[in-house]
């Protein structure tokens, strides 16, 4: 059995595990995090894409403002980075090169580091102020999959800290991994399996995301790109329609993540253009050619997208008879 | 003669024009700007490529942290905004939906809204408290060109305003516009020519920029997709390490902005892992396949970046009997 495979079906119990963090520390850092000047998310890849998600949540739910910059651009752009700054730092595995030396600069500049790590021996976690160990195991496909989820997850849960409701948190996190059991059933798999092989002779993807669903679409593209080897691209809508709405031929690959309210906009404009849109929504839209339907579960719903892109990466990589633990040119730690 | 043809020929002229923008409104934009709590910049496509450098810019130069969003997330994301703030939108015709939409709910937290926007006339101009008028001609061809690099322009007058050296913007505008004019001679265009033809049959291609020639390796990207119709995705050099390299084979193109300085870090992986690599530096480095010469004007030249960017996507587009003026799907306001 792939790695990938096994890790992909270890979410729903990585997940749990979280719902029940230790609150003590999700308070300290919470504390950090609402009386921050300023508020700093890094990462790279997967992680990236995660705190992005992240980001957007305590926008949402915290109205907590906040920049999401990658880790190797961080000294570039946090120019004004202080004491009374925190920077919230995700890595899988708190070693990587970027991330170190974010964590110096930040340090350098008295601001406070919460690191959400799966590994709280490492670097990063030991430089930090906090860590948030994420206790997923060891994760040993090169993609990254129940670790991302397990950030996503750890930063619901923080959130739920700010607003004083740990409780809400922990709901949201055992009704996500509810839903990802049912994702991984056989009847639901076949499905994703179906799609994908669908998608067998074809090369290049465009993954659409409004809002939450954003980071997911850009997390979704950067697991068929490494694991599907495709070159899938994400976007939010409205800047696909400003430009890259024109490589959309007859029967391009377009998958769109959505909530019932905002599918509208877009989708009748890629329809047009040609495109063959894979919803993956609450609801079937008409202009839809393929369906996968997640459970409304708000903005929590990014998460069950992104588990349907893992799936959607592997059995694109399986059609292709390609091995998913190991993509061309990469190696799980990028110094 | 196609319009984008002449558009992108027009530069230095533009270029040159805003290097003498009158003054009073730039130090009126200035002072919002510097007192601002929080400072927002918004765009969309192109626009939103321009405003990601010139919140590069304000941070590098001027201690100025900002927060960089497209303008259809806008009021998701901008929770927290408030009379006090300031939001720099761009937009090329100061008519498209979602930059209208956005600058009505920033004037309904009573922000203060700074355009710069080709036309003076627009909604979004006269909605805002400052208008940065470019002045660059009707626009013709689908393909912003000149009125990215006019955008870009402002932001680096706007800039130098903010550090009381307006002389000093002028200054660099005008050294800009004659490097451009250089760029624009029959022997670069030839160079630029030949690196286009060599990748007639390519469709994807990757293009990497770090620090300030990140925006422009998305915004290059942009323009290959639009004109020359290859699925082009920008990234910087570290997140492309992260995951997407995996897609490099044995001569996948792959466009390389770089300065001397921070070119090696990258090169070598992309090298080993197969990529033909074109160099747009100030100097060659012997794992360049093929090597188009910028001036080094600093930060600045990004901007002779993009251009080469418009340029190579123009004579692909040419090399495969495609017309630039025209891409398939698009209008030129995206409502």
């Amino acid at each position: 059995m792939r790695y990938t495979w096994r890790e992909i079906f270890e979410q729903p119990e990585v997940i749990k595990r979280i719902a029940d963090f230790d609150a003590k520390k999700l308070n300290e850092a919470s504390e950090i995090v609402k009386n921050a000047r300023e508020c700093y998310i890094i990462g790279a890849g997967s992680s990236l894409n995660a705190g992005m998600f992240g980001g957007y949540l305590l926008s949402e739910n915290n109205r907590r403002e906040n920049r999401i910059i990658p880790a190797s651009e961080f000294a570039f752009r946090a120019t004004m980075i202080s004491g009374g700054d925190a920077v919230i730092v995700l890595s899988q595995s708190g070693e990587s090169g970027d991330i170190l030396e974010a964590i110096q600069f930040a340090k350098s500049k008295m601001a406070e580091v919460i690191t959400i790590t799966n590994n709280e021996k490492s670097e990063a976690a030991l430089e930090s102020d906090v860590c948030l160990a994420l206790f997923s195991g060891q994760e040993r496909g090169i993609l990254a999959t129940k670790t991302v989820t397990a950030e996503i997850a750890m930063f619901i849960m923080l959130s739920s800290a700010m607003n004083n409701d740990l409780e809400g948190g922990r709901k949201t996190l055992i009704k996500i991994a509810g839903e990802l059991k049912k994702m991984l059933d056989k009847k639901s798999l076949e499905a994703i399996k179906k799609i994908a092989k669908s998608y067998e002779n074809d090369h290049d993807f465009y993954i659409i995301g409004n809002n939450f669903f954003y980071p997911m679409a850009l997390e979704a593209a950067l697991k068929l790109k490494e694991g599907g080897r495709v070159h899938a691209e994400g976007f939010d809508g409205s800047e696909f329609r400003h430009g890259p709405i024109t490589l959309i031929e007859k029967n391009t690959p377009v998958i769109y993540f959505s909530t019932q309210d905002n599918q509208e906009s877009d989708l009748p404009e890629i329809k047009r253009s040609g495109g063959l849109i894979t919803g993956v929504s609450y609801n079937k839209n008409k202009l839809f050619d393929n369906f996968y339907q997640i459970a409304d579960a708000g903005l929590y719903s990014a998460v069950l997208a992104v588990v349907f892109a893992q799936l959607l990466a592997y059995f694109i990589a399986e059609s292709k008879g390609l091995n998913p633990d190991e993509p061309k040119n990469l190696d799980k730690v990028v110094v």
